[in-house]
């Protein structure tokens, strides 16, 4: 958008005591993204991706968060909270390095969007030497009140010291600023902690500017941006607005959802246009969905790539490294893991697929199982070619089954079966004429025994 | 209602681009069923299934939706969209049959009522010539107002050409019509395309037939049924009001639903009372449950019969064919397809019942499977009456098991079992003293050389 | 709170006939406890646990569900249903054992909260004879109002007879009543029938203890308080708000919830902090997860403990008795019953773990079940620390594995394995070559010939 270098400094040191939780408050996740990681990339979308990462405890975390969406980032520690400006100042090697722009921004508000940020940077391109960024909340109590004059921002004044005509202003404080950084230090370094809760405030600079001769603009921003997280209800609110309009936005781009409502996604889920999704679907990280594919109702993926006019679900569990290819069908009760699933083949029901390659239109019967673990190692399972493999046989990996060959059912096979070969490994059948009537009786003789002690 | 002939002409000619669907618009299903077959449905009811179904591409699979509830149907091709009268004229050869009574509708709008269609023809009975049904939007912004003087409607205002007062007027074209059969044509043809988009507009019939002094009213209809899908979005909420609807009726007939939010209902569904639904169940179309039996979470269920107190789920899945008795038991991680289940037997846990008859108080064991595919046919199997599978069984189809025969659990039954029988297929179990030891060391240091490659 | 002796009468004779069901109305369920127990818990925690529990038909259940609250129950039948203050009376017995305070609540009001009951007894514990429990409804329309006087309650009146003042009265008559236990059946008994329905209204007593001289006077609720259940609509209306409250207090305590809509409690379900609920995921009754534990989508649970740091679902099913301890690991498709699974251990996939002990650190691979039922008796399986189950195995209860053992993939296992052995129950696998071939070209030659029938 622009060539003018930035930085953004992300405010993230609060404890987040609200939370009541072991895990550092910008560490808590959306669509299954650490809430900091959100605001990283709606910085990195803006051009602001130099960030100059402000911390209290779990730095270490946060900053591999931060560092999953960019790499330029430096650290600085606020070992105190003593305010906004304070936290600010924390970075004040980073800002020092010389940058056009600089952008204050909250680790805790996930659902700042990339264009408010850019229309902060527009103003600052324009010539404003200081952006705050305002939003109408629906019901302005308890909010600082933006006071413009002739376009210029005189003042951010406090709910409590505020005129009846100022409580009038819908224009609230979000907190995010915009600050030309050529000068921004000396203003920032003016302020002071001369209040009540002896902190230094981010929005005494306003006053500051203004006394100095700088241009203080307001923008308005929606007021998603500034939705900031202190409770895990918070949290869950937050979740639910990023997939409303993740729903809506797939809906519009062709995908058919009956109860959008129902339908979870994770921050990076790719759906192509006329794919269906049942009611109750799941979507852990790193899954993609190609056109024609219907997912039906209760399934849950994470890692998985479902190809073009798939059938997956109703109760299908993908995990990493599921590859289902064009026209396959995984059905009820399967779970797919590290394994590819050839074109048209079909897995359909009670059935877990592990590590293994499933050749194009072979047939997995019920219940039939990969056994790919040993207690120490995993190993392959190879499935050949149209092959048909018996309900609830054993498949104990490493094997492989050469293309249209057919395993019977129940059967266990432990060796490798070639091509167009016809393996079992099952016990013959023995009847036992009148003996279940013999059995019922030991076995009723027994419950009663039981129930007489 | 009325002996009245009636004719009802469905507009359904729309491309939908904004749907970004290969599917034309109104094939696109609420519940189930394409939008377009709940319009006719409607009409049906309102004694209005002498249809003309006006169509542009798809023509085919639309006209089959349309016969899914109605045979009298004629298709016309509205070759070029040249507006809402030229789409009406379009089938000018079924209104030349002679009818009492036209409607005019849309294909588009899945929540048309039959009583709002059957208001619309007791204003025919009553002598109007042309009766226009209006709505009353939340906000009217946008919308055509309907003037009225004396209980007439004189006018369709649209917006940009409404006074002050006109667009103080709540009541808005919603789009649906009436129109005496008697003199329908020749006011038709009278419609002129002299306007800005050169395009033939239904609304300018109301000033050609008040100009040529005909009875012109407006009823008032409720908002739902002019609701027209246009994207996918609105296709979520249109079922979404749907399914409100739908819960609310099944609970105050009788149906315990502890979160109805969480139901999804097809339209043919149907329920008796004092049948408990938990949350989470999925209705594909045809499945009937009656009275006393309980529903338990993440259930799924298509063409499927269920019994009285019956206990289903949770995590069930029913196929079509699947016909539960009373008092039977389903439980979780269970398939059934085209399967009888009988009078109070049990399948309990992760079993696979297909193409099958399951006798009176049998008992399937866990993780038994009936093998009814061999890659080319499907094979009965029937299980008698009080019979007992034991767990992980495979019942290789086609296959009989005689009443009270007992099967011993991991058997593979290839053959009949005479009644009263006990059959076992399974191999004698070995005990290797120690083994286990060696085993894991050898698979111990497999896994550490696989780590130093 | 208070040492007054305390009678609650609940009146829970009501038919309940727009409820459709067979089951009497205060007996349908919230949050898996009957309506009426909800009540008797509020009653409880007010100090008002001496119940006269007033009844119609199916006593004996409405009084069950009271007795699992309390013990302190007395039952009293309404044989006619003659007004509000008749059915008081019917408790008249009760009444005249004498006590401090007497409350009168709703058998069908579930969501009653102990605050509310608790801020009636400290005006009876302040000097009040009567104490009126009023709501502030959005829309007051159709409730009788609250005509108070210099802090007096004069009267209740009717909309009917409200004068147009009266009418913005906003405080509405919710129906709960607090009296002072000396006086208060003289004051009762005063009640008479002459009005349009021939009924006694306990309402009337405000007149005839305001003429008496009495202290009567009127406090504020919430309406929730006074939501009673007439149809199963409400009752789904009540189950959600119930919910609603249950989902914040638990986020607050520091559950993470991504979709607390889709999450459904029972009334006694314990979570500690930190623990992650993923969507769609049921309670029924007594279930504890202890801090740390991760519950996986499509989950459902009754009578379970879930220790700290396990791993849940998804697609996981906890009934009676399941117990897993830290760490341990149950995953998709698997249901465990009656079962202690140690810790660290893995249930990994498509298996029933029934009446069992598994040990710690075992691994019980896919499609392994304990086969613990032979028709009549449920019998033990036993599986000691560090076991390894091979996939697709049947344990045949009762038996014993001892610890260290390994269990080859697909045997089954009758006999008990000393520690430290391997077992295996399978059959030698055996090849035919090309015999594949043949058997599809049969099939498929089968069917064909089906076809031709």
């Amino acid at each position: 958008m622009t060539s003018r270098s930035c930085l953004t400094v992300i405010l993230a040191a609060g404890e987040g005591t609200r939370m009541k939780s072991s895990l550092p408050k910008v560490l808590h996740t959306i669509a299954g993204l650490p809430i900091v990681a959100h605001v990283a990339k709606a910085v990195h979308g803006a051009g602001g991706s130099d960030i100059a990462l402000v911390v209290g405890n779990g730095a270490d975390q946060v900053e591999a968060a931060v560092r999953s969406v960019t790499a330029n980032v430096t650290v600085h520690e606020q070992a105190e909270r003593l305010g906004t400006a304070h936290a600010v100042l924390a970075a004040r090697e980073a800002i020092m390095r010389g940058y056009d722009d600089i952008l204050v921004v909250f680790g805790d508000t996930p659902l700042v969007e990339t264009a408010a940020l850019e229309q902060a940077r527009t103003k600052l391109a324009a010539g404003a030497d200081i952006v705050v960024m305002g939003f109408r909340p629906t019901v302005p109590n308890g909010y600082g009140r933006l006071i413009e004059q002739d376009g210029r921002l005189v003042a951010i004044r406090e709910e409590k010291d505020a005129s009846e005509a100022e409580r009038k202003i819908g224009l609230c404080n979000g907190g995010l600023m915009a600050l030309r950084g050529d000068g921004a230090l000396e203003l920032l370094e003016k302020i002071t902690n001369n209040n009540a809760k002896g902190e230094y405030y981010l929005t005494d600079v306003v006053e500051i500017a203004n006394a100095a001769g700088k241009s203080v603009v307001a923008i308005e921003i929606s007021p998603d941006n500034v939705i900031g997280i202190n409770t895990r209800v918070e949290l869950a609110e937050a979740e639910a607005i990023w997939q409303t309009r993740k729903r809506r936005d797939m809906m519009l781009a062709g995908v058919t959802m009956r109860a959008p409502e129902t339908v979870f996604f994770a921050h990076d889920t790719l759906i192509e246009a006329d794919v269906i999704l049942e009611p109750n679907i799941i979507f852990g990280p790193k899954v993609s969905i190609a056109s024609g594919a219907v997912i039906h109702a209760f399934s849950y993926f994470e890692g998985a790539k479902i190809g073009p006019d798939a059938n997956v679900g109703p109760f299908a569990r993908l995990r990493p490294g599921a590859d289902l290819a064009a026209k396959s069908k995984v059905g009820n009760f399967v779970e797919v893991k590290n394994a590819k699933v050839g074109v048209g083949a079909k897995v359909n029901h009670l059935t877990y697929i592990g590590d293994a390659v499933v050749g194009a239109s072979a047939n997995i019967g019920a219940g039939a199982i990969t056994c790919n673990y040993d207690g120490y190692n995993k190993h392959l399972t190879e499935i050949g070619a149209n092959v048909f493999i018996g309900s609830n046989s054993s498949l104990v990996a490493p094997v492989s089954i050469g293309d249209n060959a057919y395993i019977a059912s129940g059967s266990v096979i432990t060796a490798n079966v070639p091509a167009e070969a016809l393996a079992f490994g099952r016990a013959r059948q023995e009847v036992k004429e009148g003996r279940a009537t013999q059995l019922r009786a030991r076995y009723a003789a027994q419950k009663l025994a039981k129930k007489a002690e």
